[in-house]
């Protein structure tokens, strides 16, 4: 799992139909200390997370169909929690 | 998922049983301000996408099987959606 | 499998819900000489291992699901091991 | 899928029980103008395809089981079709 | 799959109970010349390889489970096969 924030939002009204109804959201992972760290990517919403909010995805399709409660969903990525703290130890 | 343009088509008459009547498009993942990222890759179109479109890919196998309605086929990469908007917030 | 490190710890109170009771490690893959390779990542913990613990994971989805015991979990890491010895053989 | 030139064979006599009689040849990815992108990696045949040929692979476990016609074969990338032509649009 | 080197071994007493008696082994992946390519990873072994050996390996769960026999098993990675020539086309 990654630790990653979720920096927008799209829109794609012609979709295949398990997706219908889903939540996608653009999220950043980044580093334990918020820098970012490779690219954007989209994951599906599992948990009710919302812009700016530091959150936990997994970035694998059995996992993320999982995630979703739809094993037969074409989904890659997923958003399967919120983070409240990272603690690093020295 | 990731955020794709279709650049191009390609032809394999020759080709797994599965895959006869497929569309095959080459795609070009691109950050959310449409800039190139890494190379391009092929996709089985699961949503009727043309070229120069702006669309969602899964870079997965079972999501991408999923995506294209056959569990069995061997698909690693599919188009789900066609983009209208991406909103990325300050 | 990767060698990594354990090196802090993760708490995320809204979670998908085969998550509760799981405990979420941040580990540092390393190489056998002990050097950091590339970034940190989350591992659900199997084994019961510690921070600053040298660990083997797991980082696919279905293997980790395996290694918790839960097929149907959304996780895409795990340590399924503590490390007693890496020999490197010239 | 990725497009790849078959660039040699490889010769393993001592291997898993379900590899025998597989062909395993060896494939460097290319851009669609044919420059070589990433390192070479070793896929097994399912079309009949020959050393110098342009291929479509899949590059992940389950579709490449499929592909081979055996879903426990312990294989990660297969060549699913031979390419007659790639269109880059402008 | 890919081409790799045995370099070495590692001992992990505590462990997940899949894994007891199954052997690690630390394999450095290779281009077809013996360069080393990436950095080295942990495989179960699956054909009785030895260190210093040149091997086939996967690198994918579904695969690598299926390779040591036990679908279940939490391993990302495995050695399928002992390497006895590669030839490279001109």
């Amino acid at each position: 799992m990654q630790i990653a924030r979720v920096v927008g939002t799209v829109v794609a009204t012609q979709k295949h139909g398990s997706f219908v109804g889903a939540k996608l959201l653009l999220v950043q992972p980044v580093a334990p200390d918020d820098t970012p760290r490779g690219g954007t990517l989209l994951a599906v919403d599992g948990v009710g997370a919302g812009v700016h909010e530091r959150v936990l995805i997994v970035i694998e399709g059995r996992a993320a169909g999982e995630a979703v409660g739809r094993k037969g969903a074409p989904v890659d990525a997923a958003i399967i929690g919120i983070i409240d703290s990272v603690d690093v130890e020295a």
